[in-house]
């Protein structure tokens, strides 16, 4: 809805950077699609490595890759120096997510000094038609000189 | 809190026979470790792999094996022909999940016809000592007859 | 973001019908606004009756509209026989909320067979300006032939 | 689980001023009950006027007395300057909350410098048996020095 001013000039390549630090999105094949200020997409191919019993992208996947998507849109907005985790996490599960790939897209609703609501939206893709599968909406906190990261 | 009694007697053997159809957590490394009615445990070595950037677990992989433990809780209490499907799913981050291992116990709060209300909590442990790490509250669902799996 | 079908051409006489029939929306002062297929606007003056120790309108008030503004919008899809009832919802606090009155706008992400999932989004209004201050999503139930209203 | 210390030995009489300078809390007719270190419990007598279409108490009611039980249960524990403020909620409805009273129990999970995470629970008493009718997991902030109550 409304556009965010970055703090951080680089806040591209921040987050760029710190997603290639993750060896989970690496092992599931994830990848940032996009970053603009407060909007992050990211792109997962989807592999049978990847389901449940039903054949559709297990639901732990999903909340993975739309977590990513949420925490890297808050920490586009945070000061270069600072650290993101995520607080807590809701994920709605809307239809099966099978297809030729999923994307995640993360936005933030509100960046607070401390914590910044985002909310996050899937969707698989099959020859290029997407279909919305999941929901989430979710809190970040902003850490800022706590190298053991307590919250 | 409630003792639940199970429609189906062999639903020990149904819940080890439907995780293992999944792939992803099979990939991931997880394991059943106990059935009981309305509770079951999963059990997951912690690896590099499965980090983010600070080094602690993803939540990404927190929210799947608790995931896990919450359908699996839903899923013993529900009739032999029933398949189980995830509605929603909420995840509270408590502590940097770190040590050599993470167990997550999900148990039924209110086994409904349709829908069952559970949560789960993430212990990680180190050295054989359990910290609180993750704890979630989550809606299952029952499927009869529904082979397409739609909500 | 879809245009969504009613399958009940007297939605909006019955969403406003039903709203009417709930004591507490008399209690607090709520009115729906506008009723459109899978979108429901409901407005609330601001008392302090309403409002916690900050003076702020109380969280559970901010729940009470949202999870109305969510449900109606469920309803206004659903058959003419069905009756509504919440499973599940999720608030985000975004920013303290006062002013003149608070809007509360609820919209249908996917509506189903069964379940409807929804996001809700509350406004404070002072002056005419509106600002953004809590933010829900939820699991809305559709009830057929079931007068005990279980799930 | 787990027995907590409370910062601040006047926890009990904090938590209830505090209470009492909530208009809300009185216009339903709500009550402390019972405070100790990150357990606090507050009581509702069901009323027509608290109730939604199908005579249950409203939804919003729950979230309401849910809210206030786990953010008092964090207050608790809490610095005697600190001020708390809800971050956000989840709530699942087990089952229609009828009766002659709601009691709502709310439990620490862990206690943060900044955040705390906890749980709720809402039972409906009917001639003194209680039903469990609602669960809760949210998050409460700690404020410090800051009159303007951001987060």
């Amino acid at each position: 809805m409304t556009a965010f001013t970055p703090k951080d000039p680089n806040f591209e390549r921040k987050v760029r950077e710190n997603f290639d630090l993750q060896p989970f999105m690496a092992e599931i094949g994830a990848a940032v699609r996009r970053v603009a200020p407060g909007e992050v997409e990211i792109e997962l191919p989807v592999r049978t490595q990847l389901t449940q019993q039903h054949g559709f992208l297990h639901a732990g996947v999903l909340a993975t890759i739309l977590d990513n998507a949420c925490g890297y849109a808050a920490f586009s907005l945070m000061p270069a120096e600072a650290e993101v985790l995520a607080v807590e996490l809701k994920l709605n599960l809307l239809a099966p997510a099978t297809g030729d790939a999923v994307v995640a897209i993360g936005t933030v609703l509100r960046p607070g000094r401390t914590l910044t609501a985002c909310r996050g939206d899937a969707f698989a893709v099959t020859d290029g038609e997407r279909r919305h599968v999941a929901a989430m909406q979710a809190t970040m906190m902003c850490l800022l000189e706590r190298p053991g990261v307590q919250s």
